[in-house]
């Protein structure tokens, strides 16, 4: 009996297209997963511009319209790359007609839009997963799977870090993710939302936060060119940032525990830096991307003489993911985090399970991010509401 | 013509007395102070166990009052390593007496405390000093260096922490370092006191901080025996734990930068793991006390292609204090952070010269720390109070 | 104008073989080079398992005949990642058949053969190359660009290892790597290789070495079963290991620099822990492939109290190969070492240049691995023969 | 009861002078030995000199005559700190004197020497130690108390460096260490005798070196002026270095195990860089002394996927030595190592006991220097003697 094939069409081109783009293309290759991409459609609002990524990543058509596209009987699942305030409109649509739907992170452009998104996805009745990808780190999975054997047990701390540089020169351009308005917010929902929904996954709900953010460089040169539809002349100015270069947070988990939380584009010489370290009543675990297969870990219950935080090489077919790939110390790369998670979703498809992170699980970390925005704004503790699904009356 | 001497009487003889002593024993062999000092006087409530500790240390003298040291002539420098409920009234004691004074961190019980030892210090005319001893790291005294010679520039973010572990087993009794009444606070005035002045020094002001802390264990045996002055009985019991476990704040600095803090002793296996990470628009530095003699540093300045975070190893003779010490590469240890301290110490009396950090510094850190108590309590942002010194009316 | 094609044939379908695979498969999605590979046929002698493979990996056509496949008119490139002393037959017969050559590395069973080969691929015209595919680690790459930038000056040292454990346990069965026959030596050809390759790269030729060989467990169980054609009967006994687990070298560069090399399948938590430092009188490199998206360099020149190892992560676009790949920070896997391999093949193929590492760069690394064994065997000191191409009569 | 007091007199002054001078000075006041030292009398060729760093280092007392000092009766314990050429005869004066010796390593000039001194020691009845004092790292001796617990088992592999640079600049004088009557050697003599005492205490004896030496550098400037007593021309010449640079060596040792060590002044950044790495069947341990503190340790019987090195910081009460420093992660110094030899031998003056490393492990460097620079000299391999101490007839 052959593996059943499942056809993609994939909304968006651009950095997250080509992750996952790559994934699709792998995951067969790699993981073996219950059911096997088809990588069908390619969907952007430039056809020349789709057209050359088709080519280039391997997908056999495009198209500009993706109103049509996720319509079509030969789609089964529907992956949304584009930009967030686009997230539920094209999900609705694609649920409307009967797709599994993968989404990029953040889910929405807040709580209310990503609850409304999960209840219609179940409703619909199809898999949904929202690509909080770094999960599926197999250091990260290792450190899920060690909190649920009991290592370190009660939870004191969480204290977590997303660092990136790439925006420190004051002459960087006033990009698209600079502007509120397309973005909805800077680093916190482009970077913190990752660590957010890693200690949501980690330690548990949240209970409340305060935080606040700063937006270092309020001004910057305007793109001129094709990109801002200006003229060379409007390329001499400059505009206001109105998004935050950084946001810094307390929190209060539901488990007792302290959390800290950073986000920022200002931290010179971490380029990807997000990691975290959490300290329990019988061990601690620390984690850093830029080593991505490695997981630090803190045995409190060795012998007292040989304690020490050990380096866990996550790369042994006994770590999560790991028996798909290479032999132990041969680290896998930053894409496969993508080829893990749609590996994951492909199973749940094809076994009718729940794939995870859900929907809600997205709206969990906007009902955190949109707390800590609140709470920035208005200077003072802000209450996490929980996120629970609604029942789904058949 | 001979170095001078000057005769030193040392209140308290526990963990800081045996640091206090061997810095006083080691600072002439090793940095050729402008002044030597003479370890006269070692003062304790119990004769026997302080006539013990001189014999260990190396003190001529003991005594168990300390009120008749201070004002003996022979004394010329009062250090005062005793609890901090004391150390106000001791140092107005000594400042009468016109001694200089070396204090023992945190200054003081709270701000008004210490700025009133500060201005009282001034009007003396002597020379004061608050035993910030990390400054003395020469990989510390190297980030500020670096700073003065402009290689961070603006600076952006400050991360600071202070971990520990050594309360983290349930069992671990009710010492007077976990009652209020005794210590003030926990974790707070203990640790975080330390990172904090770090923070003031190397970044600068701090206009307004958002705290709140944890007491993760709330009850815990009570010492029986001699120490408690209780019946076996009694150690069966348990008793309140009334400080704080753990301290997080987010801060504002007066130059735009935003911080956090962070002070636990429930971080297993970090022992005395504080450190900091420090990002400018020029570069970036790092420190971690367990490899203290190591500073990280990258520069945004570098041909691209070389950048990366450098392990300056802070022992050549090029860095702050290490002409004193051995070959390059020959680590130095906890111990001589003091060793150093008392050192500028000597050479501001001898020179007549002021020595940092201050009284006024340490006032500083307890603006801080007052503020984050009070912003625990009232759950909200708290102005840091600005500390400046009065003018002494000659 | 589009792309060429370049049809390959794969002749081995395992680890290697799957490596290989991906590369092909990656290769253009990432890298655009100039000419694009065309996955046509896997060729292993059983059928089933080969066509299993080929619908894995992605193989248009499956054969078990290498010598029909290497002679077909559609094949355009060769490579082959079977047993070692296949190599040069099947090399000489696709050379024979005018096909361009890519083998997997040791590139023969000996010094003899590999030159046969190389002349060979010279005298037949085409382009080839052995598979030392750690040359294109990013961070390795780098190593070699700033040793041409001048930026070590004149070599003193170089300290190569490779560390592996995946045979200590005693009970490891008497797999076909541990014997001779099969696999010319243990420790030696397989790994040792490959830091000869980047020794020889880096610091330039080899003029004696001094080795010895040890194998620690000496008999170990035979396998039962299929693998050997042996009952079970026989599975219960033991057989004699004839390759080396260890071996250790001293080594001669021409430019004066004393080498050490050491290469082991008993280093235990060493998985593929290979790496090397290279010391000269500007600076030093150091790299481990456990952690191969970064180099280690300590720069002489830099100011006195700055100097430190750094960290690049080099996985920025102004590193070798990265600009393929995605944002700095985001490390990339060990597969991508072939990638890069087969990307520089095929671009060297549409431009008609040589590319590197070839055949000759194969036998140079035979010529120090012959000299290193009958050193082991002598117990003295022998002198590496120098390998020159020989001119090819048109 | 008091503890006994033992009268030193401590021959030579400068860097090791300094390090053993501070030990007497620090041991009573830290580590509670079972005999307390009196730093009764420095010796020194030049009057002033050793009259400035007695009041400097603290001794009671200074003279000119080492001779005169050896025998008076006052003196308990004689400390030898001068150049290796001085040691056998001093120690040989000291010995008939009935004195307790501790001598400076290098012990001798070449092994029969050392046999003689040992031989001598042994005769006289008294204790003897040579001072390799890395013995007394915490973290070292927690390696060699880890091999006595079998956490290693079988040793399969011993990886000794001593990495330093501080002659790399072409202009660095031709000081005496640089001549080999004055020096006896290099880095072989100076460092690699370190490395070699580590060898054989945590792995065992060596039977057979193969080495091979290099002076990089061949010519350097003279030293003018008053260190060399020439004149300001001569200054201005050049002389041959005629010690080597850098050795590396093979070593087969009696248990089976592969060996190899390096000892360089020519790596760059590398400043006390001295290690070594264990690999056993049970576990593996690595130690580098630029983090004097730390132990790495990678236990195979850990579960497999919580298996890695993990970094002991042994500064904990439970580690050796440290219950007599600071609480734990509060690292201490390079200058310990020496309180810590100090304080075991004065224990085993009090208690009548052996120390260690005693004369007979200093012959037994010897052996191995000897043998490594005969191999280099012969270019083959060299067995080592065994040394075995004699009987003394009483």
């Amino acid at each position: 009996m052959s593996t059943p094939q499942l056809n993609i069409a994939l909304i968006g081109y651009k950095f997250m297209g080509k992750a996952h783009s790559n994934a699709f293309r792998q995951v067969a290759r790699m993981m073996n997963p219950a059911a096997e991409p088809v990588m069908k459609t390619l969907v952007g609002r430039n056809a020349e511009a789709v057209q050359a990524a088709a080519a280039q990543f391997g997908w056999q058509k495009t198209d500009t319209d993706w109103r049509k596209v996720v319509r079509r009987k030969e789609i089964d699942i529907v992956d949304i790359c584009t930009a967030n305030d686009t997230h539920m409109e094209i999900t609705l649509a694609a649920l409307r007609a009967g797709k599994h739907v993968i989404c990029e992170k953040p889910l929405a452009m807040n709580l209310k839009q990503a609850v409304k998104m999960a209840q219609a996805a179940d409703a619909a009745g199809v898999k949904h997963m929202v690509m909080h990808n770094y999960r599926a780190c197999p250091a990260v999975a290792l450190a899920k799977q060690m909190i649920e054997e009991g290592r370190l047990g009660r939870i004191y701390h969480w204290r977590g870090t997303y660092l990136q540089d790439w925006i420190m020169d004051p002459d960087f351009p006033l990009v698209w993710r600079l502007d509120k308005h397309a973005a909805g917010s800077g680093a916190h929902g482009d970077i913190n939302a990752h660590i957010i929904d890693i200690a949501l996954w980690l330690v548990g709900a949240i209970d409340e936060v305060c935080a606040t953010m700063e937006t270092f460089i309020k001004e910057r040169p305007l793109l001129g060119g094709t990109d801002a539809g200006l003229g060379a002349q409007a390329a001499a100015g400059k505009g206001a940032v109105t998004v935050d270069d950084a946001v810094i947070s307390l929190a209060r988990f539901r488990n007792g525990a302290l959390g800290t939380f950073e986000a920022t584009r200002f931290a010179g010489g971490r380029k990807n830096g997000w990691g975290f370290e959490i300290n329990g009543e019988k061990g601690s675990i620390a984690f850093n991307f830029e080593r991505m297969n490695e997981l630090q870990y803190f045995n409190r219950e060795d012998p007292a003489h040989l304690q020490g935080f050990r380096t866990i090489l996550a790369t042994d077919a006994s770590h999560p993911y790991m028996a798909s790939w290479w032999p132990a110390g041969h680290i896998i790369g930053y894409e496969h985090t993508f080829t893990h998670m749609v590996g994951n979703f492909l199973n749940a498809v094809a076994h009718d399970e729940h794939p995870h992170p859900d929907f809600w699980d997205g709206a969990r970390v906007h009902a955190v991010l949109d707390a800590m925005s609140k709470s920035a704004a208005a200077r003072r503790w802000v209450g996490v509401p929980e996120v629970v699904p609604q029942p789904v009356l058949v």
